[in-house]
Protein backbone atom coordinates (compact mmCIF):
# COMPACT_ATOMS: atom_id res chain seq x y z
CA UNK A 1 0.00 0.00 0.00
CA UNK A 2 1.27 3.14 -1.06
CA UNK A 3 -0.16 6.15 -1.24
CA UNK A 4 0.75 8.86 -4.04
CA UNK A 5 0.33 12.41 -4.92
CA UNK A 6 0.16 13.39 -8.60
CA UNK A 7 0.07 16.97 -9.84
CA UNK A 8 -1.82 17.16 -13.01
CA UNK A 9 -2.69 20.14 -16.27
CA UNK A 10 -5.39 20.05 -18.05
CA UNK A 11 -7.81 21.62 -20.86
CA UNK A 12 -11.27 21.47 -19.24
CA UNK A 13 -12.78 23.10 -22.53
CA UNK A 14 -13.97 19.19 -23.46
CA UNK A 15 -15.08 17.78 -20.39
CA UNK A 16 -17.93 17.77 -17.71
CA UNK A 17 -15.59 19.20 -14.92
CA UNK A 18 -13.43 17.20 -12.62
CA UNK A 19 -15.69 14.90 -10.96
CA UNK A 20 -16.54 11.62 -12.18
CA UNK A 21 -20.34 10.93 -13.37
CA UNK A 22 -21.25 8.26 -15.52
CA UNK A 23 -21.54 8.98 -19.04
CA UNK A 24 -19.56 11.88 -19.09
CA UNK A 25 -15.58 12.69 -20.10
CA UNK A 26 -14.47 13.75 -16.79
CA UNK A 27 -11.21 14.51 -15.58
CA UNK A 28 -11.07 12.06 -12.39
CA UNK A 29 -12.59 9.70 -14.57
CA UNK A 30 -9.90 9.59 -17.29
CA UNK A 31 -7.27 9.39 -14.76
CA UNK A 32 -9.08 6.63 -12.70
CA UNK A 33 -9.13 4.92 -16.40
CA UNK A 34 -6.05 5.50 -16.76
CA UNK A 35 -5.02 4.28 -13.70
CA UNK A 36 -6.62 0.87 -14.23
CA UNK A 37 -4.81 0.52 -17.21
CA UNK A 38 -1.52 1.12 -16.35
CA UNK A 39 -1.52 -0.47 -12.71
CA UNK A 40 -4.71 -3.19 -13.00
CA UNK A 41 -5.69 -1.00 -9.78
CA UNK A 42 -8.61 1.06 -10.02
CA UNK A 43 -8.44 4.10 -7.46
CA UNK A 44 -10.51 7.13 -7.58
CA UNK A 45 -8.13 9.95 -6.79
CA UNK A 46 -9.46 12.40 -4.98
CA UNK A 47 -8.79 16.01 -6.42
CA UNK A 48 -7.49 19.08 -4.03
CA UNK A 49 -10.47 20.05 -5.10
CA UNK A 50 -13.46 19.93 -8.03
CA UNK A 51 -12.89 22.34 -10.88
CA UNK A 52 -16.54 23.04 -13.17
CA UNK A 53 -17.29 21.90 -16.70
CA UNK A 54 -14.45 24.18 -18.86
CA UNK A 55 -12.18 25.31 -16.39
CA UNK A 56 -8.72 24.75 -16.65
CA UNK A 57 -5.71 23.19 -14.03
CA UNK A 58 -2.21 24.19 -14.43
CA UNK A 59 -0.94 22.60 -10.88
CA UNK A 60 -4.23 20.13 -9.94
CA UNK A 61 -3.46 17.48 -6.93
CA UNK A 62 -4.57 14.34 -6.75
CA UNK A 63 -3.71 11.59 -4.06
CA UNK A 64 -5.13 7.76 -4.28
CA UNK A 65 -3.65 4.35 -2.53
CA UNK A 66 -2.00 1.62 -4.84
CA UNK A 67 -1.02 -1.92 -3.88
CA UNK A 68 1.68 -2.17 -6.45
CA UNK A 69 4.86 -1.17 -5.99
CA UNK A 70 5.79 1.23 -9.06
CA UNK A 71 8.72 3.68 -9.66
CA UNK A 72 7.38 7.18 -9.73
CA UNK A 73 8.85 8.28 -12.93
CA UNK A 74 7.75 5.12 -14.84
CA UNK A 75 4.07 5.82 -13.33
CA UNK A 76 4.29 9.08 -14.75
CA UNK A 77 5.58 8.06 -18.11
CA UNK A 78 3.03 4.94 -18.39
CA UNK A 79 -0.18 7.37 -17.38
CA UNK A 80 0.99 9.92 -19.87
CA UNK A 81 1.40 7.81 -22.72
CA UNK A 82 -2.35 6.52 -22.00
CA UNK A 83 -4.21 9.96 -21.42
CA UNK A 84 -5.55 12.04 -24.13
CA UNK A 85 -3.33 15.40 -24.85
CA UNK A 86 -5.30 17.55 -22.63
CA UNK A 87 -4.64 15.99 -19.28
CA UNK A 88 -0.93 15.52 -18.37
CA UNK A 89 0.50 14.25 -15.18
CA UNK A 90 3.73 16.65 -14.48
CA UNK A 91 4.79 14.94 -11.74
CA UNK A 92 3.94 11.49 -10.13
CA UNK A 93 5.37 11.26 -6.05
CA UNK A 94 4.81 8.87 -3.50
CA UNK A 95 3.29 10.98 -0.28
CA UNK A 96 3.02 10.14 3.28
CA UNK A 97 0.88 7.84 4.58
CA UNK A 98 -2.49 9.82 5.44
CA UNK A 99 -1.46 12.64 2.62
CA UNK A 100 -5.21 13.93 1.05
CA UNK A 101 -5.16 16.07 -1.63
CA UNK A 102 -7.60 18.14 -0.24
CA UNK A 103 -8.04 17.59 3.65
CA UNK A 104 -4.44 18.33 3.33
CA UNK A 105 -4.08 21.61 1.43
CA UNK A 106 -3.52 24.74 3.20
CA UNK A 107 -3.62 26.69 0.76
CA UNK A 108 -4.42 27.04 -2.98
CA UNK A 109 -4.15 29.78 -5.92
CA UNK A 110 -6.70 30.44 -9.15
CA UNK A 111 -5.63 32.36 -11.88
CA UNK A 112 -8.37 33.82 -14.21
CA UNK A 113 -6.97 35.22 -17.99
CA UNK A 114 -9.47 37.97 -19.69
CA UNK A 115 -8.13 39.06 -23.04
CA UNK A 116 -7.57 43.08 -23.43
CA UNK A 117 -9.52 43.85 -26.87
CA UNK A 118 -8.76 46.46 -28.81
CA UNK A 119 -11.56 46.39 -30.60
CA UNK A 120 -15.22 48.24 -29.39
CA UNK A 121 -17.43 47.18 -32.27
CA UNK A 122 -18.97 44.58 -30.23
CA UNK A 123 -17.28 42.26 -31.66
CA UNK A 124 -13.77 40.18 -30.11
CA UNK A 125 -10.90 39.84 -31.95
CA UNK A 126 -9.64 37.55 -29.85
CA UNK A 127 -7.47 35.12 -31.35
CA UNK A 128 -9.03 31.98 -31.96
CA UNK A 129 -5.79 29.88 -30.51
CA UNK A 130 -6.48 31.38 -27.05
CA UNK A 131 -10.44 31.98 -27.15
CA UNK A 132 -10.61 28.55 -25.05
CA UNK A 133 -8.34 29.72 -22.23
CA UNK A 134 -9.66 33.32 -21.85
CA UNK A 135 -12.35 35.73 -21.29
CA UNK A 136 -12.46 37.81 -24.35
CA UNK A 137 -14.03 41.09 -22.56
CA UNK A 138 -15.81 43.10 -25.19
CA UNK A 139 -15.53 46.59 -23.18
CA UNK A 140 -12.64 48.59 -21.84
CA UNK A 141 -10.84 47.49 -18.68
CA UNK A 142 -8.76 49.64 -16.48
CA UNK A 143 -6.85 47.75 -14.25
CA UNK A 144 -5.89 50.20 -11.81
CA UNK A 145 -9.58 49.91 -11.23
CA UNK A 146 -9.52 46.04 -11.43
CA UNK A 147 -7.15 46.04 -8.53
CA UNK A 148 -8.66 48.79 -6.28
CA UNK A 149 -11.52 46.05 -6.06
CA UNK A 150 -8.96 43.37 -5.73
CA UNK A 151 -7.60 44.64 -2.61
CA UNK A 152 -11.15 44.59 -0.63
CA UNK A 153 -10.64 40.55 -1.05
CA UNK A 154 -7.51 40.38 1.11
CA UNK A 155 -8.22 39.21 4.47
CA UNK A 156 -10.41 36.99 6.61
CA UNK A 157 -14.51 37.42 5.12
CA UNK A 158 -17.86 35.84 5.20
CA UNK A 159 -18.29 35.65 0.94
CA UNK A 160 -21.49 34.35 1.25
CA UNK A 161 -22.37 36.84 -1.43
CA UNK A 162 -19.89 35.35 -3.43
CA UNK A 163 -20.61 31.27 -3.83
CA UNK A 164 -23.62 29.70 -5.82
CA UNK A 165 -26.17 29.85 -5.19
CA UNK A 166 -27.12 26.32 -4.91
CA UNK A 167 -28.12 25.44 -1.90
CA UNK A 168 -25.34 23.36 -0.71
CA UNK A 169 -22.61 26.11 -1.89
CA UNK A 170 -20.72 26.47 1.23
CA UNK A 171 -20.98 22.48 1.37
CA UNK A 172 -19.25 22.33 -2.18
CA UNK A 173 -16.36 24.31 -1.76
CA UNK A 174 -13.36 23.52 -3.40
CA UNK A 175 -10.98 23.55 -0.48
CA UNK A 176 -11.50 23.71 3.13
CA UNK A 177 -9.23 25.19 5.71
CA UNK A 178 -7.01 23.12 7.43
CA UNK A 179 -8.80 21.04 10.16
CA UNK A 180 -12.13 22.23 9.03
CA UNK A 181 -15.09 19.08 9.75
CA UNK A 182 -16.26 18.32 6.39
CA UNK A 183 -19.28 19.69 5.15
CA UNK A 184 -19.15 22.27 7.80
CA UNK A 185 -21.54 25.19 5.79
CA UNK A 186 -19.52 28.44 6.67
CA UNK A 187 -18.60 31.15 3.93
CA UNK A 188 -15.88 32.28 5.61
CA UNK A 189 -12.40 32.04 4.41
CA UNK A 190 -9.02 34.03 4.35
CA UNK A 191 -7.76 35.33 1.23
CA UNK A 192 -4.06 35.90 1.57
CA UNK A 193 -3.31 37.79 -1.79
CA UNK A 194 -5.31 39.17 -4.29
CA UNK A 195 -4.55 41.09 -7.45
CA UNK A 196 -4.27 41.72 -11.10
CA UNK A 197 -1.21 42.36 -13.59
CA UNK A 198 -1.37 43.19 -17.25
CA UNK A 199 0.88 40.72 -19.52
CA UNK A 200 1.75 41.19 -22.98
CA UNK A 201 1.46 38.39 -25.27
CA UNK A 202 2.16 38.03 -28.91
CA UNK A 203 -1.10 38.88 -29.86
CA UNK A 204 -1.74 41.76 -28.10
CA UNK A 205 -2.31 41.65 -23.69
CA UNK A 206 -4.20 40.03 -20.99
CA UNK A 207 -5.20 41.13 -17.59
CA UNK A 208 -4.64 38.24 -15.16
CA UNK A 209 -5.88 37.88 -11.81
CA UNK A 210 -4.17 35.91 -9.38
CA UNK A 211 -5.81 35.25 -6.07
CA UNK A 212 -4.52 32.94 -2.83
CA UNK A 213 -6.44 31.66 -0.39
CA UNK A 214 -7.21 29.17 2.30
CA UNK A 215 -10.40 27.73 0.46
CA UNK A 216 -12.75 28.69 -2.22
CA UNK A 217 -16.68 28.36 -2.38
CA UNK A 218 -18.16 26.95 -5.51
CA UNK A 219 -17.52 29.59 -8.29
CA UNK A 220 -16.62 32.17 -5.53
CA UNK A 221 -13.41 32.82 -7.83
CA UNK A 222 -15.77 33.33 -11.02
CA UNK A 223 -18.18 35.99 -8.64
CA UNK A 224 -15.35 37.83 -7.62
CA UNK A 225 -13.57 38.40 -11.15
CA UNK A 226 -17.39 39.02 -12.52
CA UNK A 227 -18.06 41.50 -10.09
CA UNK A 228 -14.14 43.40 -10.43
CA UNK A 229 -14.94 42.93 -14.32
CA UNK A 230 -17.80 45.19 -13.96
CA UNK A 231 -16.02 47.78 -11.41
CA UNK A 232 -13.19 47.42 -14.37
CA UNK A 233 -15.05 48.83 -17.03
CA UNK A 234 -16.86 51.67 -15.09
CA UNK A 235 -20.11 50.07 -14.14
CA UNK A 236 -19.79 49.68 -10.20
CA UNK A 237 -17.35 50.96 -7.71
CA UNK A 238 -14.64 49.59 -5.75
CA UNK A 239 -15.90 51.30 -3.11
CA UNK A 240 -19.10 49.09 -2.74
CA UNK A 241 -17.41 45.85 -2.18
CA UNK A 242 -17.35 46.24 1.20
CA UNK A 243 -21.22 46.63 1.31
CA UNK A 244 -21.66 43.48 -1.41
CA UNK A 245 -19.48 41.32 1.16
CA UNK A 246 -21.63 42.56 4.14
CA UNK A 247 -24.38 41.82 2.48
CA UNK A 248 -24.15 37.82 2.92
CA UNK A 249 -26.61 38.02 -0.42
CA UNK A 250 -25.79 36.08 -4.03
CA UNK A 251 -27.82 39.12 -5.75
CA UNK A 252 -25.44 41.82 -4.07
CA UNK A 253 -22.52 40.94 -6.10
CA UNK A 254 -22.01 41.03 -9.97
CA UNK A 255 -22.08 38.55 -12.41
CA UNK A 256 -20.35 35.13 -12.70
CA UNK A 257 -17.16 35.17 -14.87
CA UNK A 258 -17.68 32.29 -17.76
CA UNK A 259 -15.38 28.96 -16.75
CA UNK A 260 -13.66 29.17 -19.92
CA UNK A 261 -10.47 31.97 -18.26
CA UNK A 262 -10.47 30.13 -15.26
CA UNK A 263 -6.89 27.99 -14.16
CA UNK A 264 -6.44 25.85 -11.22
CA UNK A 265 -2.99 27.46 -10.54
CA UNK A 266 -0.98 25.63 -8.03
CA UNK A 267 -2.34 23.75 -4.35
CA UNK A 268 0.12 23.85 -1.70
CA UNK A 269 0.25 21.49 1.16
CA UNK A 270 2.03 22.00 4.53
CA UNK A 271 4.50 19.30 4.48
CA UNK B 1 -21.21 45.08 -57.04
CA UNK B 2 -17.94 45.03 -54.65
CA UNK B 3 -15.38 42.54 -54.58
CA UNK B 4 -14.02 41.64 -50.81
CA UNK B 5 -10.90 40.49 -49.40
CA UNK B 6 -10.92 39.28 -45.73
CA UNK B 7 -8.25 38.66 -43.50
CA UNK B 8 -9.03 35.15 -41.49
CA UNK B 9 -7.37 33.83 -38.34
CA UNK B 10 -8.63 29.80 -37.41
CA UNK B 11 -8.08 27.01 -35.41
CA UNK B 12 -8.74 24.29 -37.79
CA UNK B 13 -8.77 21.47 -34.98
CA UNK B 14 -13.01 21.17 -34.98
CA UNK B 15 -13.55 21.72 -38.79
CA UNK B 16 -13.01 19.16 -41.43
CA UNK B 17 -10.71 21.67 -43.39
CA UNK B 18 -11.44 24.39 -45.15
CA UNK B 19 -13.57 23.25 -48.46
CA UNK B 20 -17.44 23.47 -47.62
CA UNK B 21 -18.65 19.98 -47.76
CA UNK B 22 -22.19 18.67 -47.02
CA UNK B 23 -22.84 17.81 -43.35
CA UNK B 24 -19.31 19.21 -42.17
CA UNK B 25 -18.46 22.20 -39.74
CA UNK B 26 -15.75 23.70 -42.60
CA UNK B 27 -13.95 27.01 -42.65
CA UNK B 28 -15.47 27.94 -45.79
CA UNK B 29 -19.30 27.24 -45.13
CA UNK B 30 -18.97 28.80 -41.97
CA UNK B 31 -17.57 31.97 -43.81
CA UNK B 32 -20.36 31.38 -46.12
CA UNK B 33 -23.35 31.43 -43.44
CA UNK B 34 -22.22 34.00 -41.43
CA UNK B 35 -22.02 36.01 -44.74
CA UNK B 36 -26.02 35.06 -45.29
CA UNK B 37 -26.69 36.38 -41.85
CA UNK B 38 -24.87 39.49 -42.34
CA UNK B 39 -25.87 40.15 -46.02
CA UNK B 40 -28.93 38.76 -47.17
CA UNK B 41 -26.26 37.36 -49.78
CA UNK B 42 -24.36 33.87 -49.44
CA UNK B 43 -21.45 34.16 -51.74
CA UNK B 44 -18.69 31.12 -51.60
CA UNK B 45 -15.78 32.96 -50.13
CA UNK B 46 -12.45 31.94 -52.45
CA UNK B 47 -9.69 30.75 -50.44
CA UNK B 48 -5.79 31.16 -51.33
CA UNK B 49 -6.32 27.68 -51.01
CA UNK B 50 -7.46 24.74 -48.83
CA UNK B 51 -6.29 24.05 -45.65
CA UNK B 52 -6.20 20.50 -44.29
CA UNK B 53 -8.67 19.09 -41.12
CA UNK B 54 -6.84 20.23 -38.46
CA UNK B 55 -4.66 23.13 -40.53
CA UNK B 56 -4.75 26.13 -38.42
CA UNK B 57 -4.58 29.51 -40.14
CA UNK B 58 -3.00 32.68 -38.95
CA UNK B 59 -4.06 35.30 -42.20
CA UNK B 60 -5.56 32.79 -44.86
CA UNK B 61 -7.44 35.29 -47.22
CA UNK B 62 -10.25 34.93 -48.63
CA UNK B 63 -12.37 36.69 -51.76
CA UNK B 64 -15.95 36.94 -52.93
CA UNK B 65 -18.38 39.56 -54.26
CA UNK B 66 -21.30 41.21 -52.54
CA UNK B 67 -24.01 43.12 -54.31
CA UNK B 68 -24.91 45.33 -51.47
CA UNK B 69 -22.66 48.48 -50.27
CA UNK B 70 -21.20 48.18 -46.81
CA UNK B 71 -18.67 49.60 -45.24
CA UNK B 72 -15.24 47.06 -44.20
CA UNK B 73 -15.35 47.95 -40.35
CA UNK B 74 -18.95 46.87 -39.91
CA UNK B 75 -18.94 44.03 -42.15
CA UNK B 76 -15.47 42.82 -40.26
CA UNK B 77 -17.64 43.73 -36.97
CA UNK B 78 -20.80 41.87 -37.93
CA UNK B 79 -19.14 38.79 -39.31
CA UNK B 80 -16.99 38.42 -35.88
CA UNK B 81 -20.00 38.75 -33.79
CA UNK B 82 -22.07 35.59 -35.57
CA UNK B 83 -18.79 33.38 -36.17
CA UNK B 84 -17.51 31.03 -33.81
CA UNK B 85 -14.56 31.87 -31.54
CA UNK B 86 -12.63 29.32 -33.37
CA UNK B 87 -12.69 31.84 -36.39
CA UNK B 88 -11.62 35.42 -36.15
CA UNK B 89 -11.81 37.80 -39.19
CA UNK B 90 -8.90 39.96 -39.10
CA UNK B 91 -9.65 42.61 -41.60
CA UNK B 92 -11.94 43.13 -44.50
CA UNK B 93 -10.91 45.42 -47.43
CA UNK B 94 -12.36 46.06 -50.79
CA UNK B 95 -10.45 44.77 -53.05
CA UNK B 96 -9.67 45.78 -57.22
CA UNK B 97 -12.04 44.07 -59.76
CA UNK B 98 -10.62 41.17 -60.62
CA UNK B 99 -8.82 40.89 -57.51
CA UNK B 100 -9.33 36.72 -56.57
CA UNK B 101 -7.58 35.22 -53.03
CA UNK B 102 -5.81 32.04 -55.04
CA UNK B 103 -5.42 33.42 -58.51
CA UNK B 104 -4.07 36.48 -57.55
CA UNK B 105 -1.54 35.05 -54.81
CA UNK B 106 2.32 35.16 -55.95
CA UNK B 107 3.58 34.09 -52.50
CA UNK B 108 2.28 32.33 -49.47
CA UNK B 109 4.07 31.43 -46.37
CA UNK B 110 3.45 28.32 -43.83
CA UNK B 111 4.81 27.91 -40.02
CA UNK B 112 5.10 24.39 -38.59
CA UNK B 113 5.18 24.39 -34.85
CA UNK B 114 7.52 21.60 -32.82
CA UNK B 115 6.76 21.22 -29.57
CA UNK B 116 10.75 20.35 -28.33
CA UNK B 117 10.00 17.60 -25.53
CA UNK B 118 11.88 17.50 -22.26
CA UNK B 119 11.07 14.03 -21.25
CA UNK B 120 13.00 10.77 -23.30
CA UNK B 121 10.57 8.63 -22.01
CA UNK B 122 8.58 7.65 -24.46
CA UNK B 123 5.50 10.25 -23.20
CA UNK B 124 4.82 13.81 -24.04
CA UNK B 125 4.79 16.69 -21.18
CA UNK B 126 3.48 19.19 -23.80
CA UNK B 127 1.34 21.21 -21.93
CA UNK B 128 -2.50 20.38 -22.56
CA UNK B 129 -2.66 24.21 -23.82
CA UNK B 130 -0.64 23.87 -26.73
CA UNK B 131 -2.00 20.70 -27.47
CA UNK B 132 -4.02 21.25 -30.28
CA UNK B 133 -1.46 23.59 -31.83
CA UNK B 134 1.85 21.74 -32.01
CA UNK B 135 3.41 18.46 -33.13
CA UNK B 136 4.72 17.01 -29.54
CA UNK B 137 7.59 15.06 -31.47
CA UNK B 138 8.41 12.35 -28.76
CA UNK B 139 12.28 12.37 -29.75
CA UNK B 140 14.99 15.03 -28.98
CA UNK B 141 15.65 17.38 -32.35
CA UNK B 142 18.69 19.08 -33.44
CA UNK B 143 18.01 22.12 -34.84
CA UNK B 144 21.04 22.61 -36.52
CA UNK B 145 20.37 19.11 -38.09
CA UNK B 146 16.75 20.62 -38.99
CA UNK B 147 18.69 23.71 -40.57
CA UNK B 148 20.98 21.64 -42.55
CA UNK B 149 17.84 19.78 -44.05
CA UNK B 150 15.57 23.23 -44.51
CA UNK B 151 18.37 24.61 -46.85
CA UNK B 152 18.03 21.89 -49.59
CA UNK B 153 14.49 22.80 -50.20
CA UNK B 154 15.45 26.35 -51.43
CA UNK B 155 15.11 26.97 -54.89
CA UNK B 156 12.89 25.68 -57.70
CA UNK B 157 12.89 21.77 -57.76
CA UNK B 158 10.61 18.93 -58.40
CA UNK B 159 8.65 18.39 -55.49
CA UNK B 160 6.58 15.51 -56.39
CA UNK B 161 8.14 13.39 -53.61
CA UNK B 162 6.71 15.67 -51.39
CA UNK B 163 3.29 15.80 -52.96
CA UNK B 164 0.55 13.59 -51.45
CA UNK B 165 0.33 10.38 -53.17
CA UNK B 166 -3.43 10.94 -54.55
CA UNK B 167 -3.72 11.17 -58.44
CA UNK B 168 -4.81 14.50 -58.29
CA UNK B 169 -1.86 15.79 -56.00
CA UNK B 170 -0.71 18.38 -58.18
CA UNK B 171 -3.54 20.00 -59.13
CA UNK B 172 -5.23 20.02 -55.80
CA UNK B 173 -2.16 22.44 -55.22
CA UNK B 174 -2.53 25.52 -51.84
CA UNK B 175 -1.46 27.83 -54.56
CA UNK B 176 -0.29 27.77 -58.02
CA UNK B 177 2.48 30.02 -59.64
CA UNK B 178 1.53 33.29 -61.11
CA UNK B 179 0.49 32.89 -64.43
CA UNK B 180 0.23 28.99 -64.40
CA UNK B 181 -2.81 27.20 -66.20
CA UNK B 182 -6.02 26.01 -63.58
CA UNK B 183 -5.00 22.37 -62.95
CA UNK B 184 -2.13 22.24 -64.71
CA UNK B 185 -0.04 18.63 -63.23
CA UNK B 186 2.77 19.93 -62.86
CA UNK B 187 5.07 19.74 -59.31
CA UNK B 188 7.61 22.25 -59.83
CA UNK B 189 7.44 25.02 -57.33
CA UNK B 190 9.91 27.35 -55.97
CA UNK B 191 10.91 27.90 -52.59
CA UNK B 192 12.07 31.26 -51.44
CA UNK B 193 12.75 30.91 -47.69
CA UNK B 194 13.18 27.91 -45.93
CA UNK B 195 14.45 27.61 -42.35
CA UNK B 196 13.71 26.45 -38.22
CA UNK B 197 14.16 28.97 -35.93
CA UNK B 198 14.04 27.84 -31.94
CA UNK B 199 11.22 29.93 -30.23
CA UNK B 200 11.58 29.92 -26.46
CA UNK B 201 7.90 29.84 -24.50
CA UNK B 202 6.77 30.08 -21.35
CA UNK B 203 6.11 26.22 -21.17
CA UNK B 204 9.52 25.45 -23.03
CA UNK B 205 10.72 25.47 -25.93
CA UNK B 206 9.17 25.43 -29.79
CA UNK B 207 11.44 24.38 -33.18
CA UNK B 208 9.53 26.54 -36.04
CA UNK B 209 10.03 26.24 -39.53
CA UNK B 210 9.17 28.70 -41.78
CA UNK B 211 8.30 27.96 -45.31
CA UNK B 212 7.66 30.83 -48.52
CA UNK B 213 7.20 29.75 -51.80
CA UNK B 214 5.23 30.17 -54.78
CA UNK B 215 3.26 27.70 -54.15
CA UNK B 216 2.27 24.40 -52.44
CA UNK B 217 1.13 21.18 -53.62
CA UNK B 218 -1.15 18.99 -51.27
CA UNK B 219 0.76 18.22 -48.21
CA UNK B 220 3.82 19.53 -49.30
CA UNK B 221 4.88 21.13 -45.96
CA UNK B 222 3.88 18.51 -43.45
CA UNK B 223 5.63 16.07 -46.04
CA UNK B 224 9.30 18.22 -45.78
CA UNK B 225 8.80 18.49 -41.73
CA UNK B 226 8.38 14.92 -41.54
CA UNK B 227 11.50 14.72 -43.54
CA UNK B 228 12.79 16.99 -41.86
CA UNK B 229 12.60 15.63 -38.51
CA UNK B 230 14.00 12.45 -39.59
CA UNK B 231 17.15 14.18 -39.98
CA UNK B 232 16.73 16.46 -36.76
CA UNK B 233 16.49 13.05 -34.52
CA UNK B 234 19.44 11.67 -36.92
CA UNK B 235 17.39 9.02 -38.03
CA UNK B 236 18.45 10.20 -41.72
CA UNK B 237 21.23 12.84 -43.55
CA UNK B 238 20.49 16.01 -45.04
CA UNK B 239 22.60 14.88 -48.15
CA UNK B 240 19.82 12.33 -48.67
CA UNK B 241 17.23 14.80 -49.55
CA UNK B 242 18.96 16.04 -52.85
CA UNK B 243 18.10 12.28 -54.11
CA UNK B 244 14.30 12.36 -52.83
CA UNK B 245 14.32 15.39 -54.60
CA UNK B 246 15.66 13.92 -57.55
CA UNK B 247 13.68 10.48 -57.00
CA UNK B 248 10.17 12.04 -57.97
CA UNK B 249 8.82 9.43 -55.93
CA UNK B 250 6.57 9.87 -52.64
CA UNK B 251 8.22 6.63 -51.14
CA UNK B 252 11.53 8.58 -51.70
CA UNK B 253 10.69 10.78 -48.80
CA UNK B 254 9.86 11.00 -45.34
CA UNK B 255 6.66 10.25 -43.38
CA UNK B 256 3.35 13.22 -43.13
CA UNK B 257 3.77 15.40 -40.32
CA UNK B 258 0.54 15.59 -38.10
CA UNK B 259 -1.88 18.39 -39.37
CA UNK B 260 -2.53 20.18 -36.29
CA UNK B 261 1.38 21.63 -36.09
CA UNK B 262 0.73 23.43 -39.72
CA UNK B 263 -0.33 26.91 -39.94
CA UNK B 264 -0.83 29.24 -42.95
CA UNK B 265 0.74 31.84 -41.62
CA UNK B 266 -0.11 34.72 -44.62
CA UNK B 267 -0.39 35.26 -48.31
CA UNK B 268 1.31 38.05 -50.54
CA UNK B 269 -0.49 39.60 -53.66
CA UNK B 270 1.64 41.84 -56.20
CA UNK B 271 -0.89 44.87 -55.36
Amino acid sequence: MRNWKLTVAYDGTDFSGWQIQPGQATIQGELQAALGRVTGERPLPQGSGRTDAGVHALGQVASFVLEAAIPAESLRRALNRTLPAAIRVLSAKEAAEGFHARHSAVAKTYEYRVFLEKTTGGETLCPPFLARYVYAYPWPLDVERLNAAAQHFVGTHDFLSFAASDPDAAAREDARPDGEAEGRATAIRTVFASAWEERGIEEGALAVYRVRGNGFLHHMVRNLVGTMLDVGRGYSEAGEIPGMLAARSRAAAGPTAPARGLFLHSVEYSS
